[in-house]
């Protein structure tokens, strides 16, 4: 069956949010589950979307099957400084990692072989 | 010359499709036809596109110079449960070929050293 | 600390520079100046930025510290038979520098090694 797929999708806006649950959702009715490690770093606005019950439980199920769900710190600030939602590391769901940067979490990880995919 | 160029182009909306086939068009005319493998993978509602005659021909033209047009087959049967257009695979012209997953063929792309474009 | 990270941005609408220098900006705050050898290519509509002066100064200072920055030359004559604004090769900053293809640039740099970020 080949190597292991590696895929990191990139998640910046939230509208996009349905596009990318849905295709990783075909990904790993694909390929099975086990079948490609699945990461998806969400920055910039983006990271609002982890206040959305409905979108959590979707993520949720979803890292239940494997993917890894990284959330960028600098975004979940930038957040924080505005009007609307206001996000603390804390308050995230514990399927929810945190790291430093989304961006250096995106370069690193295609330098890693990860496959990159903007949904 | 160096080692020829793979490159995979991710059509996931349907307002991309000009600026896809521009970037097409500029990259067959700087290396040359031959000079690029290129491969084209439409999912999501882009694929409505399959059923617009003059980008249509615009593919068409290019797949005479090599790209290969791909369509995901979960997208379409996503279109056909909609109210809008509904394109059976029979009805696609001979260039568009149909793979069961357009977000697998993206991550196993690269995994064989494609290059990812989003247009 | 690895091997140096090498990363292209690659932008082609206009709206999309706030995210691209802001993403450039943290990931030089994150992995330190010299950490990650950063590209930036301009293709399609986004060129027109280079004629704002409040967004030329914030590239000139990413550029200062090691960002290269690369307009695509189709994308500059494209503009110039518009109606709206037209920039001249010689009207660019010296640290803006043209390139035949800005897809081929896109392609290539990634078959060197280079990840790929679409902001």
């Amino acid at each position: 069956m080949g190597k292991l797929l590696k895929v990191l999708f990139h998640v910046n806006e939230v509208e996009k949010w349905d596009t990318a649950l849905g295709n990783i959702t075909n990904l790993i009715k694909d390929v099975g589950q086990g079948g490609a490690e699945i990461k998806v770093v969400a920055n910039g606005p983006s990271v609002a979307a982890f206040s959305d019950s409905s979108r959590l439980q979707a993520m949720s199920a979803l890292a239940d099957e494997g993917a890894v769900f990284l959330a960028c710190r600098n975004s979940l600030k930038k957040m924080c400084s505005g009007v609307d939602v206001c996000l603390t590391e804390e308050a995230l769901p514990p399927f929810i990692k945190v790291v430093p940067a989304g961006i250096t979490e995106i370069v690193r990880s295609q330098s890693e072989g990860f496959a990159y995919v903007k949904p």
